[in-house]
């Protein structure tokens, strides 16, 4: 079963979208570090720092314009 | 309720679709940070530092972009 | 009296457009902080720094591909 | 043999063209220090920094909206 | 004489857009810290500083992005 | 000699579009810090420097968005 089957979620609400580009953020991290334990001690450095949480909100922004634009901006 | 229900913002003015961008902004943060203290907390940091201010203008401008090709720039 | 009223600006030259996306970049930091005293004081801090100042023009080109996207490049 | 021989990966998943987007992300790099063994040292220290974590997603995420785009979005 | 009349550059080399790319990562800068003494001490700072330039190279990018899509990548 | 006669690469393979990517990314660092001895320099400083090569990657994955965009993805 792929992680990724698709860019395209279901029409409405965009809401999924952005829970992919939630996903598609946390992906390239998980393959960088795949061990689940450091990824897990990691957490709350970043969790717990605002200048990481807006870099977090940055990388989910910029995958978000991706989804949205596969998914023409949910317009229809 | 969705958090998300359109991309679609109001035709005038776009003041709303940079609202809505500050918003998409804002809610991967939460979603990182779901407690509400610690997020309260951190807003001090971010809130009086130059640098962490500029980088959540930059995560906003990026959003803004998203949320202004999906409203077509309100051009009509 | 809406502080965006539109992303259309006049059609020559694009010098507004860029105004237009300064002032973008500024909206974002005035919301996340109101106070006009604090940031004022802030503004010695990224004003005298140079890494500082990249930073804020990399916000600035952010929101100008958004306002010469809307306004189509002012090729006509 | 060309390391990148086109942008369009196979129709289906879109989890190959994410495969490229990391492949493009890591090219700039070996380009710069084409060293394995200094780049083999390095991996420690970005594998176990979050904010590093976050700056490499970052990376992926621009990528992918180039082989996204090359790709359609993957859409039929 | 505005300092920006058009972001339309003459049709060859887009080597001139580039320098066009240059002038608007500039401006931001100047517009934010209008002082040249002030500018002129700080660029000893960013031009021997690696990462200082890297990062005035990301933003000549994003404003490239912007000066090629206006002159239609000077395909014609 | 123009360093950029156009953005048009050969139709395949896009390894020379990532090439001219790089390309472009080296030369707003050139044209700041125009002293070869001084960049010879602080090559070593972000060679060796996890964060500092992530850096230098996300001006190339912008620099190649515009190329890939010129040559419309190679596609043809």
């Amino acid at each position: 079963m792929s992680w990724l089957p698709s860019l395209i979620t279901p029409p409405t609400p965009p809401e999924e979208g952005y829970a992919l580009a939630i996903k598609l953020s946390r992906m390239a991290v998980k393959m960088t570090q795949p061990d689940d334990d450091v990824r897990g001690e990691l957490r709350a450095d970043y969790a717990n720092d605002a200048d990481s949480l807006t870099a977090v909100s940055q990388v989910v922004a910029t995958n978000f314009q991706t989804v949205a634009q596969a998914n023409n901006y949910w317009r229809d």
